[in-house]
């Protein structure tokens, strides 16, 4: 939690933390101003002390919002720093920085850096800073391990509540999907149509998808996966926009919309066959849907969420899918991990692969996706099952929203 | 344009270049792969040859669309790359860089740095990469003069479509706004009303942008300036979500979004009073309109764009306002700059501040937006005029979706 910052960066031992960026679509820096329209910002925050952010002047009603102390960069005059600076805009950008840093009496010290951001400039800056202040060590922290991604790992009931709210929004535009999948008029070749007669494709869905979305106040910066037939067997497609809609072929809807703004994600997945499914992928839904309900009755309370991953193989290989537990990086079978945390990343701690540190567990206050999938590209077909679930400060673990687990969605207007 | 790629790399000494990121919402990554749901790759172009997209395996499909030769990660196995990197994540991605490196045949050579990417994750590996192959010279430019920048200055007739269709979408939200707008019911303290009866807000009116905005293939990453009274005479206050809707106050109704999944994006911006307007803001919006307008008259071929930015400040301070021409950072009259490029960024070269080099110049092939603006915070009011411009290939300057220009929109519900 926020609190723990101060902790956090006492383990590392960071005397600051240094965060770059917008507040929007920058979870570090979102996290500590709440975002708004601030753009090009530098916050810092030194240990035990409050975050002062900087900020255009142009953009200080957006930056007050923040409630942080706020400091405009035209304390710094553009014009001067550039002059000294031989015109060099990287230069000139790091010594404003110099006169930040003396400023906050940060002449020296380990300071860490944060933000989404763009890295060349970053890069071209730092280096500067390095030679400007040679006491002050700067220091890049591996995004999944940093001060950060620990703080967020748990959540107050405050953000678990938006999480969940997030939940309600995707569960309903999900719903209203399956509504308007199965209201459609069916062609004899089993292709769907639309109003129009015309037929309905993946991109016309997305539309719908994303229409509905801004509706309830969500965005989806990083699209959905609506992946039809052999696409729905490569876990990552998001779906050939030209595809059609035919019944009986494994549909994988992945939808992970945040808050407007860049605020917090849900993540949900279905694997639904319009109409009827074959036997095959009925069966490999049924191996997916049995593995998802043990995760479900196994999640252990501050157990590593890996060893959650590692019975998801077992499970997986029993029924006879290669697995990463003895195939490197397999391309069919179950070829990912079994989920993530959740909150204002899309993919957070705590990691759930073979490989993740063993302090990656599941603690109260964590919210994890479980996403358990089988994947088979040549047979045209995949499934994915997700629910993201709330580790509740009394160590049960809640679904934070809610759906129906059905393959087959029967069609209003077709029958077999 | 792209095809001027190699040449810039040429001057800047650069043998080779490094993307790193997403394809989506990542310019320079979009720019040479044209998006998709690829994320966390690795581009890596040799001057004078083409280049290569290194990706995560599940996402081979959608890597596979750029047209790029593509290689997956897992050709350098991860758990390999943590073993020989003793657990630490940030070493093991150096590792694997230097393998990719040497397989490209790069181990000596100055490579740039680019990408909208995690800095602090950047930092670490690049402070490994760089004593892992110490005759590889790893640069970071300032993003606002690097070869992207360059390049993606001036646009081919297809990327000039694209910005296009994005103000025909733009323009058309517009007009639906205009159109919801006056069609309100007027309560007697002239708050506009929503159908239910309640006041309408700026949040209400901006869910309604996201929803048009979603409906017709367009998102909003940065936004919506929807600001009214004080807040528009702040140039980059988004407006309160909470604020009443109410007759006779400037609006700065400033919106900029892009195609879906992060392509080019559209600039515009009006300023309107609905029913009525007091005499000192029709004063002031006609004031923005002169100089909007000898703008338009005295855009000048392979001329610095600063210095139609400065034309703009002598006319402001002719009229009696401040300017960054006479005044350090003023905070009220004309306190930007007159506008900036526009393409996969909202903002990119050229630049039109006073502080700007001279080459940033109104040459064939450039998108520019015109956007002068004057505000007066404490006095509740703000005006901003906002076009997008071409410059095209016979060196004529073309707005590129055209809209009526009324402060004053008149309600159909009300009369004064």
């Amino acid at each position: 939690m926020k609190s723990d910052l101060d902790a956090l960066m006492q383990d590392k031992s960071l005397d600051a933390i240094l965060v770059i960026g917008n507040a929007e679509h920058n979870p570090p820096m979102y996290y500590l101003t709440g975002g708004g329209h601030v753009s090009g910002a530098t916050l810092i925050k030194k240990r035990g002390e409050e975050a002062v952010l900087f900020h255009q002047d142009m953009e200080r009603g957006e930056a007050a919002k923040s409630g942080l102390k706020c400091i405009s960069y035209s304390t710094y005059p553009y014009a001067d720093l550039l002059k000294q600076a031989k015109n060099d805009p990287a230069l000139a950008a790091a010594i404003r920085y110099q006169r930040i840093f003396t400023d906050m009496g940060l002449k020296r010290g380990r300071v860490g850096l944060y933000g989404f951001s763009d890295v060349g400039s970053a890069l071209a800056v730092i280096d500067h800073i390095r030679r400007l202040i040679p006491d002050l060590e700067l220091v890049g922290e591996t995004r999944d391990d940093s001060v950060f991604m620990k703080a967020m790992e748990t959540k107050d009931e405050a953000e678990v509540a938006r999480v969940r709210k997030m939940g309600k929004v995707t569960t309903q535009v999900v719903g209203r999907v399956a509504e308007y999948l199965t209201g459609r008029e069916v062609r004899e070749d089993e292709i769907l149509l639309k109003e129009d007669g015309t037929p309905l494709t993946i991109a016309d869905v997305k539309a719908k998808i994303n229409l509905w979305l801004a509706e309830l106040g969500a965005e989806n910066p990083e699209g959905t996966i609506f992946a039809i037939g052999r696409d729905a067997g490569l876990p990552h497609s998001t779906g050939s926009p030209e595809d059609l809609l035919r019944l009986g072929q494994t549909i994988v809807f992945d939808i992970f919309p945040c808050e407007a703004g860049g605020g917090f994600f849900y993540d949900f997945t279905r694997t639904w066959c319009l109409g009827y499914a074959a036997p095959e992928a009925q069966k490999l839904y049924d191996e997916v849907k049995a593995v998802f309900d043990k995760v479900m009755e196994n999640i252990e309370l501050d157990a590593p969420f890996k060893n959650l991953n590692r019975l998801v193989c077992e499970e997986f290989e029993r029924q006879g899918h290669k697995s990463p537990l003895n195939t490197q990086a397999p391309i069919e079978g179950y070829v990912h991990s079994l989920g993530h945390g959740l909150g204002l990343n899309v993919h957070e701690r705590p990691w759930s692969g073979l490989t993740a540190t063993d302090d990656n567990i599941l603690k109260p206050g964590v919210v994890v996706t479980a996403e358990p999938g089988l994947y088979y590209p040549e047979k045209g077909m995949g499934v994915r099952i997700e629910d993201s679930v709330w580790i509740r400060p009394d160590g049960r673990a809640e679904i934070l929203a809610e759906y129906p687990y059905d393959l087959v969605l029967e069609m209003k207007k077709w029958k077999k």
